[in-house]
């Protein structure tokens, strides 16, 4: 089992809840509310700048130059590509950018992101790729749990291009490289340090449940 | 108006509902269920440890002697001083070192000390104080509030204890000596830097109330 | 006067040894010794590794999406721009990647590049550029004047590329990008504050006399 | 062979070379000015206030309470303990505190406490460990060569303090408590993490080095 199977077992059941979650299912089904939406949109937006840090730290604690182009390619690509998508969304419900970065991060979404920078700044490489992978993995899941129970989900006049961004080959690609490198900078852990791993997942998976529970809540 | 004054006027609302909520309406009234309290006292010793980490980043990022031995005091007098008192109510709860130890950290205690973690990292010895002083300073208002409606409350044979400690005059010298390194720290801020150490305390605070709600339900 | 005319004024006689270092007179006039330069493009190739991890703690610590981009871009930059004019040199001189990545960091390098990294964890973005900005800017100090002293220096058929590179017009905009960004970081900065970056960019300066002393005698 | 024989033994040929420096054979011998002491004095007490800072983030980036509270216990007892021995001498040698905390630290100290602190921000506790261990165990191998040359060394009127506290028991016995966590925090560590703490130990031991020419020279 590759460091990144025993994580995803590890987390199963808390995985297997985010497609039961409110938001998630009116995404799937269409019906969700724009306004609620909206609320995400933006906080996701927020969290963007932040995962973008993690991946900062991550660059600045890689140990070897492989390790820290994978993680700078990414600092560029969330700021350049994935928030780009946040951005035709955001135009399409008319959120200016002052708007969204002068919104307040809700109280959950600081948890997560703070979580994320805490383990950053405290650990190495790999546990750094541990607090990212979640959030990074999790919605290639969703997307594709998605299409198998709504296969015309990805064709939605409004929630069809979330859909077909995260269930993309080329956001799958992005997660293998991902989920590689993980496997390659614990091929040597101790039992010790992958159960830290698996701690450090399990606890982003639990921010990530928190995450939908907040969209739908749109809690302050 | 200090800095200090100002983060406790910008979090009054917040500060206001502590006595509110069920849990230390238990302590003040002396009702809370013994099982509440010992997950509480658990967690709370867990807070203390990665507390204590905030006054060490502290330490590190302290620009002069005085700050540097003071927040140095704290790690000292937290790891040998307040713990022992939690140690005190752990032997008559019956929790063992060990239990306490391997007691898995709540998702909102979790929360809280990494965002004071985080923020330690970040940022520079005003800001880890604004992180600080939020815990600090709210359990003396606490505790000074029950007894001014309770005014036995620091006699009850369970509960007594800690409302004295928090309530003593000891522990209000030492919050003087936070506060005070607070003003001096911020005494040429820019009101940008202020508002921004108002938002640190400000999360913070609510950060507090989380944690009573979460020691009420005892979540995990 | 502008912050970053305030750093090079400080600095002024500092700065004015770097043209009389027998490295870069070595440059200038297309004298040295083929094996010093190549110790020199390892060393700096080394550098430019834990270089691009400053930065990266920039972008962590950056307050606003702008900085944020700005420090992420030079990420991008160097891993793929600087190092690439590095890269040709070392094919030139036949040097593998690898070589270059197994050579042990020299002390001088290691103790500035280390300083650098200290400023960037314990300090906050504005900082981080003051210690960024002293090898940027310096660079093209050194080639400019080259250039007003050996007009032919850029023609050089071996050096003349260093020269060109650092004297162009593209590195000239890249660091009024920096400068551009220090200036308004700093702009409700407070005389102390101040004093400090100026103590910060001193340090710097007084690191890169020593890589010049530490390139010529090829220490290890 | 345990960790710290490992890392005693890969770094013997610098340590040998510890009592040939002027700087130190003239305390062996008494024959060492006063100036250049009291050059040395200011400068270590300035290292201190840093060497504290990266027991400070080992406090942070430990793992369990028994190391947290050895590098808190480290804190106290710099903060408290070794810097009185610094100020008996700063004493003697009329050094007001102000004097010594307003001179400018010179570049080789600030290059080995930057490296420290540069370790202790991207690295875990037994890294830290590694850093701080060098200066530690040196000072005590230092002490007892001494003595084994100059028998009457710890009596002389001026060096003799210096001589017989590095030599003593006690420190003796704080050094084995560092030993011994570091055996302990690297029982499970891979031969490439090993051989890791060597380069660490191994650049610190190199600036120990610096240090002892640094006073000699009295360099800025």
């Amino acid at each position: 089992m590759t460091m990144t199977e025993r994580l995803l077992e590890a987390t199963k059941e808390i995985w297997d809840g985010y497609n039961e979650t409110p938001f998630v299912k009116g995404i799937a089904d269409g019906s969700l509310d724009h306004e609620k939406f909206k609320y995400y949109m933006i906080q996701d937006y927020l969290y963007l700048l932040d995962y973008t840090k993690v991946f900062s730290i991550g660059t600045a604690k890689a140990k070897n130059l492989d390790a820290m182009r994978l993680f700078a390619g990414y600092i560029h690509s969330i700021l350049d590509g994935e928030m780009d998508i946040h951005r035709a969304y955001m135009m399409r419900l008319g959120i200016a950018k002052e708007e969204a970065e002068q919104t307040p991060v809700a109280l959950d979404n600081l948890s997560y992101t703070s979580y994320m920078l805490r383990v950053a700044y405290e650990e190495g490489e790999a546990e750094v790729m541990a607090a990212i992978l979640s959030c990074a993995l999790s919605y290639e899941f969703i997307a594709k749990k998605i299409l198998a129970e709504y296969p015309a989900a990805d064709k939605h006049e409004f929630y069809g291009e979330w859909v077909s961004g995260y269930a993309s080959d080329s956001y799958h690609e992005d997660n293998e490289v991902l989920s590689d490198l993980m496997n390659r900078l614990t091929e040597d852990y101790s039992e010790k340090r992958k159960q830290h791993l698996v701690d450090i997942f399990t606890a982003c998976s639990r921010y990530e449940a928190a995450f939908w529970d907040m969209a739908w809540e749109m809690r302050q």
